[in-house]
């Protein structure tokens, strides 16, 4: 399917949180459907797309019965069991591609393709038994973090090392996983890199934004970033290769350390990216808008920002500040209809808004 | 109910056309999830809304479980049938009230309520016969324009009348229906003020926008309108005593000639309103969200203007410039997801957005 999606097809969304919920509501103004895959019931994104799958990734009839029901299938998250995508792709197109999921499903492919196209990452080394974790920090040093290569999230299947001592309990906590040591970097702070690639090739980049996180889940996101206007050129440049080089096709989330001595890529995520959230309003084409105009075919969206913008999670019980929140005006808010506030929970966001001289 | 609706509540939307899709929209912004009661199958705001009633406003039995199955009940259009109110209102509030309602479902009523603000209107009389239109146009003069008193929309249930030998063919077109034989306006423009109200009585007006209509419906909003500080004081100051008066809850559009003896009130529109629809791309809180801040007990947003805009409907056959539109970064598109392209059907509109100053 090259031709652009027309008013009135679907597309698949895998995943039902609250990415899935603002990409459907992003497909809903161009005048297209959107059919949720998600194995949980009551999820955020029922209430806004036009039909659910509930069914669990193993359910092959239910993914070809899903994908038999849309133009095209996307993804709100990374950790789609291949299988899954084995069965879907045989009927429909997958954008973004798997090639860009195989590489952000694994840290060390991930870490292996930004080294071939030149980008900095952190130094790492792969972690398979306590004696490859012992030998990496003889190489790499304390403190470090040691993560599993794969399913990570929001902090979660790391552990950080103080010291070489630290390592039987580290490796204990992988539970036997694949696993990768990173060592710290020493970054003054943390930037963002919302990017766009179109069907045709065209990439467009949103302004960085810069990320506060605590206890390892996203707190803030600010625009304008402090970056020099060369670490600004650096970081979009950085991001546009890596779309380029994957032949991408969607919104992907590329987060970089600044250090004295460079931009350094953290990670990437090859989907829309709470560290974008701030688009909805700060820019005509928010990057969920974006994401779906690239996966459809269409031309991409004017991303320009016109105002500046501090986005905050609401993680919890931050949602009982709504009402409180509600009477700032110049604050936006985003719920995502989620019952139960537990701790660490993506309740909602907000975005403060002022206005930009731009 | 006068305690705001928690995230997680249902708004009842009577109506599942674009303005109810919109709602259902901004809704979800705010954690709110909404149910349509529509008698048409397939309806634009079915793709995105949480729950749909499909049912005729004759089906009692549906309207209770409706009504029983929301926390507050709003509408899309006017034209709602008295018995279906009744048993909507034994249930649940419904905002705004059955008063703004009975107003502008009657075009005779709404302009003695109009005078009774001392709010100037044009020259009218009613007319049951076609005596009566005779003994109007020789007090009113042609040319003049005969309307229907009740469930008016885009032009339907109108005739022009060019002189007095028109009489019987336009008291024909009525078929007999109550109606009101308007004197036309030497008006240089139309303009609207979309206007809101919340709960607590607070109003917030939008900047004023600039309507042209072609072949009866609207063809284009632009912000801002044409006025003089002193003109945009009185249509604002207009419109929030028409609210305050009504103790109105949500939003409404107020339409005004502007002629050189000042401003005239064309008609009034107890709901969100096709003019109003440039502020999803020039405000921070849209005309929806606004309306869905005020029925659901929220504070008002900002609706400042940070942008100039020209909102253009597209009809029929215009959806087919859909492609050629989204090349140009300076247009976001809506599109209401109908699929079938009749001749004067709203299947969409665009915000062509530029920079203001302010």
């Amino acid at each position: 399917m090259t031709e652009p999606l027309r008013p009135g097809a679907t597309i698949g969304i895998l995943g039902g949180g609250q990415l899935g919920r603002m990409l459907a509501v992003a497909a809903s103004r161009l005048g297209l459907k959107t059919h949720i895959f998600e194995p949980a019931a009551d999820c955020p994104a029922a209430d806004v797309a036009h039909a659910i799958t509930c069914a669990p990734y193993s359910d092959a009839a239910a993914l070809a019965d899903f994908a038999a029901a849309v133009d095209v299938i996307t993804y709100e998250f990374e950790n789609i069991p291949t299988a899954a995508l084995d069965i879907l792709e045989s009927h429909r197109p997958i954008r973004p591609n798997r090639e860009a999921l195989a590489i952000s499903q694994d840290r060390l492919a991930e870490k292996a393709f930004l080294g071939s196209l030149r980008l900095t990452c952190a130094p790492h080394a792969p972690v398979n038994a306590l004696a490859d974790l012992e030998a990496a920090i003889a190489r790499i040093g304390c403190p470090a973090i040691l993560k599993t290569t794969r399913m990570g999230y929001d902090g979660k299947g790391q552990a950080r090392l103080s010291s070489p001592t630290d390592a039987p309990a580290a490796w204990a906590a992988m539970q036997g996983a694949a696993s990768v040591l990173e060592g710290f970097i020493d970054f003054s702070h943390e930037v963002s890199v919302i990017a766009a690639r179109g069907l045709d090739g065209a990439v467009a980049c949103y302004d960085p934004g810069e990320n506060v996180h605590r206890a390892g889940i996203l707190h803030s996101t600010t625009v304008p970033a402090r970056l020099t206007p060369g670490q600004r050129s650096d970081a979009i440049l950085a991001a546009a290769r890596i779309l380029t080089a994957l032949d991408y096709v969607g919104v992907m989330g590329v987060e970089l350390f600044v250090t004295p001595q460079g931009l350094i890529v953290n990670e990437i995520a090859p989907r829309v990216h709470n560290s974008g959230h701030w688009t909805q309003n700060g820019c005509a084409v928010d990057q969920f808008e974006q994401h779906i105009r690239a996966i459809a075919g269409w031309p991409l969206g004017d991303g320009g920002r016109h105002a500046d913008v501090v986005m905050e999670n609401l993680i919890g019980d931050d949602v009982d500040k709504v009402p409180e929140l509600a009477q700032d005006r110049a604050t936006a808010i985003h719920l995502y209809g989620k019952r139960e506030a537990r701790p660490g929970r993506k309740m909602g966001h907000v975005n403060r808004i002022s206005r930009s001289k731009g």
